[in-house]
């Protein structure tokens, strides 16, 4: 099986231009076929209040309604996916920027209303392998924003991580693929005020181990949640880290089974 | 040769929520390969003054400086472009938003600084016919909002009825190709102040006609112009008409060499 690597870049490293292009120009110079999932930071929530559109908050956690997923759909969307794409282009690295409408290529379901009505919230449920594959066949890099397709006519916000591991997960079973996680941090820290603390590599036993003795913070939990799930549905490795974990020679984190 | 149609979709149609409806189900149901390009009418106007962007003019013409043309990535890029595709498939019709810079697809230069300064402002200068036609092979139906890739990063915005036209012209080396411009107007009218003085047919010698006696208003003409362009260059057979022009028993002004 040819090897497939899904890179997520998050959000704080997408607004530091800086940080941004270095990152970009180490991925442009990964070998092989990939794919890039970006996250959106704090752009959308900065428009939306010039907008006039408020941020609703339920129980500490963010409501996307209408008028958020509209700023959503401009913002990671269009601003931060054209340029992404743009910026590839510049540097030789022929890629398409999309959303799961497009090709019909994540499909989700609003995610159920039980104590929080998240509003056009969506959990992948599906990923069109097909067409994704039939891209990178053609050399071209699919940048995917973190919205996907509800069906009729609906998008979706959609979690940036989750989104990069169910890709990851679909693509193994025609790729050998790795997941990566770039981050505004060097890996899972073993204590959170120190940002060297990184822990080298993680896996199944250690996890349990962390988890027990409550070091892993709040923030990192459904990361390495998603990581684990992603390892039992044929992921291969998984590595976590800052805007230079595509470098061979990054400090990260790495987990494995 | 196989047929295929490009249409154009102006944004005072894209604003009106129930002609865009009528427009989409219409370009649904078309048989065989085809191709949509959209305009963005005044949302992009009004989300830079809300953002506090002014919109400068020189000489009445409008000037795409930085902040435009991050607020047309965003609102033709990414709301319009990306809520067209979900209705499309909503309708089961597979379709991908692009902007020039996806794919490679369409390659423009910044407009020649004369009197005027225009900006981030692109005219195209290539279409990669290999990668829209590999998508048409596929079934899925390209959807380009009016933005080009200049190179070096940069997105250009572009004049959506030339990219239409330019689109037209060099896919016509491989399909038998058809341009639709569906606008406010029933097609071109021979009275300005009179939407029913639709003009049925019009060829060479009636276009010189027209010209000669004026009767072709000014927001008409570089339209008529790009038509007789694109039908020297390949294109088959274009038409103009409202948001029922792909209807066979539409009022329009079809235009032929």
């Amino acid at each position: 099986m040819e090897s497939l690597k899904v890179v997520k870049i998050g959000g704080k490293l997408i607004e530091d231009k800086q940080k941004l292009e270095v990152f970009l120009n180490d991925f442009v110079n990964l070998e092989g076929p990939r794919i890039l999932v970006h996250g959106g930071g704090n752009m959308a929530t900065d428009i939306a209040s010039k907008l006039g559109f408020e941020t609703k908050m339920v129980d500490g956690r963010r409501i996307t309604d209408y008028n958020s997923m509209q700023v959503i759909t401009m913002v990671y969307g269009g601003l931060l996916n054209k340029n992404i794409v743009a910026e590839l282009q510049a540097l030789n690295c022929n890629s398409i920027g999309l959303c799961g409408a497009d090709g019909n290529s994540i499909i989700s379901k609003k995610r159920p209303v039980k104590e929080v009505n998240f509003g056009y919230v969506g959990d992948v449920s599906n990923i069109n392998v097909g067409f994704i594959s039939s891209l990178l066949q053609q050399k071209i890099v699919p940048v995917f924003s973190a919205i996907s397709y509800g069906g009729n006519g609906q998008l979706f916000n959609t979690n940036a991580d989750s989104m990069a591991s169910e890709i990851a997960r679909a693509m193994s079973e025609t790729y050998k693929t790795e997941l990566y996680y770039c981050f505004e941090k060097k890996g899972v820290l073993s204590d959170a005020n120190d940002d060297d603390s990184v822990i080298n590599e993680i896996n199944r036993k250690k996890y349990k181990e962390l988890l027990d003795k409550k070091i892993i913070s709040d923030g990192m939990l459904p990361k390495l949640h998603n990581c684990f799930e992603a390892l039992e549905n044929g992921v291969e490795q998984i590595f976590l880290g800052d805007a230079t974990l595509l470098r061979r020679e990054s400090i990260h984190t790495k987990i494995s089974a």
